[in-house]
């Protein structure tokens, strides 16, 4: 967490965006999902259901780097967001196949997955905005999902239980591996390019989508935890 | 109901699109919200919830119109949508705010309200609908507010103690009222005209949004009758 | 023009994008086509050529502001772009189609013409930009033919000739009409409201936009005059 | 050009479209620039002007893949065109970069090239049909690219002077490679499939987005052989 200490001491603007949503941050953290997974003692219930809305959620996070794509002006960073499309579709979805075997999911089952509400919250969200937003706005709505699980990725890998357990220990690794610590780190160092010299509205709308995403992403947990489908 | 009793016995893809849904609908209709409101014993403060987040559905719902402005390639059909978006944010949303300021809520208060996890995932489900979607899956995620609240305000508008309520009556005459009616009847017919000669797999995308639209208004009247905000 | 020039006198972002294309609305403003309609000597043909154009053009034109409706945050604002999109669709169209009519050309006709490359590049940019862009983005582009309409208008309607004319006239009195001159004020108000604070890099990019349109205005009556087809 | 008398022998939904458009690519593979091309003889101050909106026109190209992406329903389609996007940004922009310099031009130049008025009508016609339109309707507008660049490239690799030539041979090898026919064979394939059961009147708009982007093709070529800038 020294990484966050880090951030909060500079005047950056994702250090601002932290503080803000930092509440649903720490609520997450400390969320019984996270908690028991670190624990090794979550429910396989449970984190099938997770695992299942989470590939539904990854098809959409792919589709934001697609729009990140088209409305980026330079051709660097436009190259960078359809790399991340990329990548998300070819290797992270067949990880995330390989790894939803294990619990006894088929692709078959993965694709047939209905939405829960809670995803569809999030999804539904998070697309509104890059249709309709900037560059800037995209990158606020993709980065808490990214950077908390960093965090969550750091706190769980670093001594708890969830290392020993056969099937948990490769969620932690994923997360907690340097390669996504750098995804992290490029996404974060984005987000306060973009917001540079942007006037306060600008950045209140930014503060306002990165909260939101915080809340879709405790949401997520939560719901995840109980199961939460339709409610009849 | 006679209504939609004939609408079964044709052939008509929203007769399709009524069957698919119909549980959700039944749902709806027999919810404590729509029963409490037909019996005049709606507790204000679930009313007050709804009111609020319906406020913030109806500038989406506004937004759905401009979409369907925009995709719509015949002049006639581009106008019509264009006159419905204009008619909700001018006369709808100045009757919503002088409604209500009935029941002491005011316009500041109004725009200031947070969206809740429900309506989130009704708005966000839409407009990416809309975004990414044909004039046709506008009008199947569209069309099921529209044609469940006249199905409502017509049963509330049958002799039901409602229409004695010094502030319901004004909610029940507004979606029972023949002009309200008559809209519907359009947006059913340009469903219908949408979906023909579409084959089987474009139909299915229409029924699914059209059940998907369904079961986030029943969400709606089931998370506003618990007032669910956000869980902490 | 006295307009202009005070425009000129003030630090309003709206001069300095007015300053950025003054070239170009020199070329228009001195265009054998804009100087001949001002002698009421323009060539019928060339005349209907740009009509025929300027309806596919139109229905565009509204299309911009369905968007700037979707995008706006304020409910205000979103209401005012949907009655000006209403306005375009249901009041301006009418009018362009009687105004057609009295040159001969029939609705069938005026709906059934293929855009030419530079209806096609104008229409284009304005939409790519509209979907990919910012409400401040939008109006940067949709500002140019609006506000050198009025200054055409103005120009024309200042002791020329054309309001001699049996049919060129009405032209003349559109654009130099006072409600027209009002929308023009708001359009260019509402750019240095939307400017307001925005970084030099945000800034360029709106001055990109504003010189764009202004080129394709240009390109709109020079290719008019020519009535240029697509080469074969 | 076997392929095509192929593919004009199938009831294929692209050979419809093939036929559709014939006349504008008689037109393109007749043209002095592709002729003088394939002769050696092209003066490399056109070639060069082509080559540098060429460059503009990829950038809006990988934005038309990433907006299949988006659209696309199954997560397989939506990855290949997540792939393309790469591939085109990565790999495609990298050669064009590389091949560029061989005639003198630098990566400086080739980004701040201001698009001439047949780019800003190709891409941006593009754009508008990706932002608004289908998934089928984003293949009919990129296909006539792909599709007439093989046929361009087959027809100057079969024993044209160009091969001869120290730098039109390298673009033409890659326009008659077979890994540039084959991605043209899954393209074509894939407006085959997505067409299938379609409606006449929705065959009908493909058919004119596909006769468009043939048109503009035909102009891009036309205009690059003027060097044809903005008139003043």
């Amino acid at each position: 967490m020294g990484n966050l200490e880090a951030a909060k001491q500079t005047p950056r603007f994702s250090s601002r965006l932290y503080t803000a949503a930092e509440e649903w941050w720490v609520r997450s953290l400390n969320h019984p999902f996270v908690e028991e997974l670190g624990a090794g003692t979550l429910d396989p219930g449970r984190f099938i259901f997770y695992l299942k809305q989470d590939y539904l959620y990854l098809l959409d996070y792919a589709r934001m780097y697609a729009y990140g794509s088209i409305k980026a002006s330079d051709p660097d960073r436009m190259a960078k967001f359809a790399e991340l499309s990329y990548s998300i579709l070819h290797v992270e979805m067949g990880l995330h196949r390989g790894y939803a075997a294990k619990f006894g999911i088929s692709r078959e089952e993965l694709d047939h997955t209905p939405p829960s509400p809670a995803t569809t919250a999030y999804t539904g969200y998070m697309l509104q905005v890059a249709a309709q937003g900037t560059l800037a706005e995209i990158v606020a709505v993709i980065l808490p999902c990214m950077w908390s699980y960093r965090e969550i990725g750091l706190k769980l890998a670093a001594g708890s239980a969830a290392m020993e357990h056969p099937l948990y220990r490769e969620w932690v690794e994923m997360y907690s591996s340097s390669e996504f610590g750098e995804l992290t780190d490029w996404c974060i160092g984005l987000m306060d390019e973009l917001a540079e010299g942007l006037p306060e509205q600008a950045l209140l709308k930014l503060e306002e989508h990165f909260v939101m995403a915080s809340k879709l992403e405790y949401l997520f947990w939560d719901k995840a935890y109980d199961r939460e489908e339709w409610p009849v």
